[in-house]
């Protein structure tokens, strides 16, 4: 049975769970065919992750592999599309705990960068995962500046080769996914040298193991990175290479090729790389860095009306900590923060196609703002979530930090996002270049991208707030952030060039603006994620309710940012103190308020407790009871005591006389 | 070899290491002393811990066992006391991973709540480890508040005996360390009722498991509480109780009795159990998370001169990560704050020792702001320090997320401080309690403890700094820390009497204002940290540049803490935007003047290579080399492929022929 303090939570809900949760889908159709993967792939015994959380690295490696062959399978006997929306779901539910992942980059590479004689070689092979593939780019030594790269490629034109060597240990591959235990085959980087003339870093197809044995290929050293925080399942590996020889039609040749004398030609555009970076980066959004955040309330917000703890007054039971002030401080704006990232990924994804659009067009104009706002995003929703995700862990206790709650290894996990796919500083620096050109191409009166018109509008002034409930209104707070993102742009750019006249290198003021371009980056997305959510809420169906409870979790993200930041708004007079404390009072009215729906809201993400895999967040509530079944299957209990024996016995043995 | 590129910069050191390092232990003298005790300790193969980060929970369980038993005989064959500082040094190198250090919460409790005779049945029972304690309070269902306590132990007239029982799931002991898997003995807390009447919570000693067999004891159900975010090598247990008997003597008896009769007597003071958490609240912040803070910034600002990334000029080499403001901006203030955090436990522990004096002349009047200080101080600097290991980690890049930097566990493990002993928020609430009375003391003309006079002397004005060098001047920024602090708690205090006023429950207007009055209690205790930092620079003597690198971390700590809350400041118009842009503008220009003696400032912290277990943080900066040694070592690599014959070779098996 459901625990009676989570029941009567649902009772109360102000709007329709159901409505709310097809409406975050796309559609009830959408939620049905989500459902119906869900069902089919855990009603699977062998996609179980029951114990995940008692497993060692080798364990998890094998249960991945398991998993992903298993997978290929499966989608053929449900008659699912490798491209269609079941596969995107079957993602969601096994939570990338699944092998062979790399393997799909290792495709796109060939399938975007390859000749089409190279496609139709390595495509079909691939495919039917008769040959396994991994990317490796990433060097021990070298991550984000890929110019820096070390491994080399030597043209041989004697024997119509490449010569792959990582000539030093910094140069070795490292990190790449798929690549310690797994691969047969990888995509490698490398510098590429023809008559002793460097021309850039080009990709090159390598075989690294025997298809026979599994066995390293001849000058090939390649193993497993050991263990890391969290992605135990991933065998993520080392490459060193010594005098590997490839053919010359292994350099993947669809932009440029290198001719049998040694000729080097190239065509077509780069952009497109740009764009699958951008894709890329999208991408992740979703499956590692919100659906974790949406996990870790939902967990965190139905054991908080579960755990009872002291009382809020004397005489009475002791109180859920829900009810406590300090508690919806901690989880409320991070359940508001996980709708209003889930619906920027939405606008996201929009903008994206728009662009894919354009670009099949040739027109590749909207590339540099799609790539400034996937960079930005990426670092302002990863960052957000991770700390949302801490915050919940840190919320429930004790029993957060246990593993069996689920808290820690979503944490240990999306903390991952803010280092790949580009470094959040390095970035937010990228956002931040855009940003100070939009800047500069407004001052001078030419056309910027619509994102950023907000630039030109903002004049010095002050906010017209009177009253609490005005801060309730889309309209003062939209205005507020719109000028407080565009004094921090205009106010790093005008830094920039202050030192640019007084003389100082360009590079040099550019490093000394870092820090104030960083901020300034994180503004600007912080806003459009506000205006977003706002534009999202005013086209909601106001059926069932669903739009006022959006309208409070908007409000809530809205204020919950000002405050935060409050040194910002404060800073140039817009807000004034006084308007603070009117942010303040909305603000925590907004707590009590979402307080009531909170697990409704929870509910609607719509999570099984499998794919939660938490002691704390079943739907049930039965935290304790699940807890103590968790605790009993530990091979803790399960393999006997290897310390008592050897170290404990002796100490212990001649006490029973004394006592 | 040392890496060049770190070798370098500890040649342009501006201060002496070697001074530094006998300033922050105390003394050259204690130096020795703790570097002799390590030197013991490391050169012993049984305490290294080299594979720690290969290793499953049982075989940490296991290897922490074995620490523990032959940690006493390495202290009998060194001639070291139990009490002595050789002890202390001790826990630091072996960075608390080690079995057993709930016994001597048994022992402690039993020699302050035990009678004489508990005393001399049991003590040297436990010192000579022929039984092993745990300490059973928290429940499954129940922490902070102990009265919500739900053990049962009721006496039993006709058989002299405590009957205990845990009589719902809820109610089962869940936590305790050292019980999961090793204890013998524990000292159970429980809701004494004698004649049908309940007399609150007291501690029964009971065993638990069989001296010959170390089997449950009947009506015994005791077990390990499975997998967590760290501490895999500490036996955390759970107990459930039914009907288990105690003879009436194993109730501690040292402030209160039950008689043969059923009587119940209490005599003594309780102030005394106050005490005690003062002081666990206290020990933990330097072993459990300064030093992991300071070990997290050796490392990473090792590493940060050692890695280069992309190029600050064109043309010129890849630049030492550490050269760029966004990697000085992330880790410098981590620097600072682990001196400022250093110098305040030093401050707390003479506080502690002058309270002690205090209570043994029976003066019980310093302990409410001893209290106040050690709760708020608990939860201010294990969130910092949590924080800036985080940071520090996320610094690292991909690198840092691999175990083998030693990173990852440093944060897990650090993370657990700001949930135990006391959870964070609980504890700045009780600091806010003192605050607000100390406030209305103040108000009222009455006087209050040294610590808060500065509430009376706060008046409404504005900072007359001019300059950026103005904010150089400690005078100018302690000035503004306690206008915001002294503003923050006064606030807080107007807005619960105006509450109270109008007719809210004052349970229930407390509630309304913890948001707020949480921040107030962070306020005071970041001031008194800033306070203190600036009297212990006064303090150090000026001899070979230790005072002037002091003072600048003094003030990168005191304009970091400002910026981070500029909000706060610039609230009242204390400090002005133009104050801030001077603030920004020292900042900065810190930031690169401690750059330049970074490594010489973590170096002198002094933690060995062994201590640290980091590949990145090594003495002599040979990164790239220790990951790859690490890698190999790794069970990854060394126990074969699990997934190759079972699911990848099936796959792979026809492939030749199609190639």
């Amino acid at each position: 049975g459901v625990n009676p303090d989570l029941a009567s939570e649902r009772l109360a809900a102000s709007f329709s769970v159901e409505l709310l949760t097809a409406s975050l889908d796309g559609g009830a159709e959408r939620t049905r065919t989500r459902r119906a993967v869900v069902e089919a792939i855990e009603s699977d015994p062998v996609f179980s992750q029951e114990n995940q959380y008692f497993q060692s690295q080798n364990e998890r490696y094998e249960a991945a592999v398991k998993r992903a062959v298993y997978l290929q399978k499966k989608i053929r006997e449900m008659g699912w599309s490798e491209t269609g929306s079941e596969v995107q779901y079957i993602y969601r539910c096994l939570s990338g705990d699944i092998a062979l992942s790399l393997h799909r980059v290792f495709m796109r590479s060939i399938s975007v960068l390859g000749s089409d004689e190279q496609i139709a070689k390595w495509m079909p092979l691939a495919t039917s995962y008769q040959i396994i593939g991994s990317y490796a780019q990433t060097e021990l030594g070298h991550g984000t500046y890929l110019q820096g790269l070390e491994t080399t490629a030597v043209f041989d034109a004697a024997t119509q080769e490449f010569i792959l060597n990582t000539p030093t240990i910094s140069a070795m591959k490292w990190w790449p996914g798929d690549m310690g235990r797994s691969a047969t085959h990888s995509v490698v980087f490398a510098q590429l040298c023809v008559h002793g003339k460097c021309y850039g870093v080009h990709p090159f197809i390598l075989q690294i193991r025997s298809l026979q044995d599994h066995s390293p290929r001849p000058g090939v050293t390649v193993g497993d990175i050991g263990p890391k925080m969290n992605f135990q399942h991933a065998d993520n590996g080392f490459l060193r290479l010594q005098n590997v020889r490839v053919p010359r039609e292994n350099m993947l040749s669809k932009f440029c090729e290198v001719q049998p004398d040694g000729t080097y030609v190239r065509w077509g555009s780069q952009k497109i790389n740009y764009f699958t970076m951008t894709s890329v980066r999208i991408s992740v959004l979703s499956d590692e860095v919100i659906l974790p955040l949406m996990k870790a309330c939902t967990i965190a917000i139905r054991y908080s009306v579960v755990r009872r703890q002291s009382k809020l007054k004397p005489g009475e039971q002791e109180a859920k900590i829900l009810d406590y002030q300090t508690q919806q401080q901690k989880l409320l704006p991070q359940l508001a923060a996980a709708y209003a990232f889930h619906f920027i990924n939405t606008y996201l994804h929009e903008l994206f196609n728009r662009g894919y659009q354009d670009i099949q067009g040739k027109n590749f104009d909207s590339l540099p703002e799609l790539h400034a706002f996937s960079s930005g995003f990426k670092a302002l929703v990863s960052q957000h979530c991770t700390s949302g995700v801490e915050i919940c862990l840190r919320a429930c206790g004790g029993h957060g930090y246990s593993l069996l709650s689920g808290l820690p290894s979503l944490y240990t996990k999306i903390i991952a996002s803010c280092i790949y796919e580009g470094e959040n500083t390095v970035l937010l620096l990228q956002t931040a270049r855009f940003l100070i050109k939009c800047f500069m191409a407004v001052s001078a009166g030419q056309p910027v991208p619509p994102s950023v018109t907000y630039l030109s509008s903002a004049k010095p002034g002050k906010c017209p707030a009177k009253d609490k409930s005005d801060f309730l209104n889309p309209e003062i707070y939209l205005k507020a952030y719109e000028q407080m993102a565009s004094r921090l742009i205009s106010s790093s750019a005008a830094k920039l060039q202050h030192l640019i006249r007084s003389g100082v290198d360009e590079y040099e003021a550019w490093n000394q603006c870092t820090v104030q371009l960083e901020r300034a980056a994180k503004a600007h997305c912080h806003y459009i994620t506000v205006k977003n959510f706002v534009e999202t809420v005013e086209k909601l169906d106001n059926k069932a309710g669903i739009q006022k409870i959006m309208k409070h979790l908007c409000d809530l993200f809205a204020l919950h940012g000002i405050l935060s930041n409050m040194g910002d708004f404060l800073y140039d007079g817009y807000l004034t103190a006084a308007h603070m404390d009117l942010v303040t009072a909305s603000y925590l009215d907004l707590l009590a308020v979402i307080r009531k729906d909170a697990v409704p809201l929870v509910d609607a993400f719509d999570f099984t407790d499998r794919s939660l895999n938490s002691a704390l967040g079943s739907y049930d509530g039965q935290v304790y009871q699940r807890l103590y079944e968790g605790a009993r299957r530990s091979p803790t209990n399960q393999q006997g005591n290897p310390a008592y024996g050897k170290y404990l016995k002796p100490l212990l043995q001649n006490t029973l006389s004394k006592l």
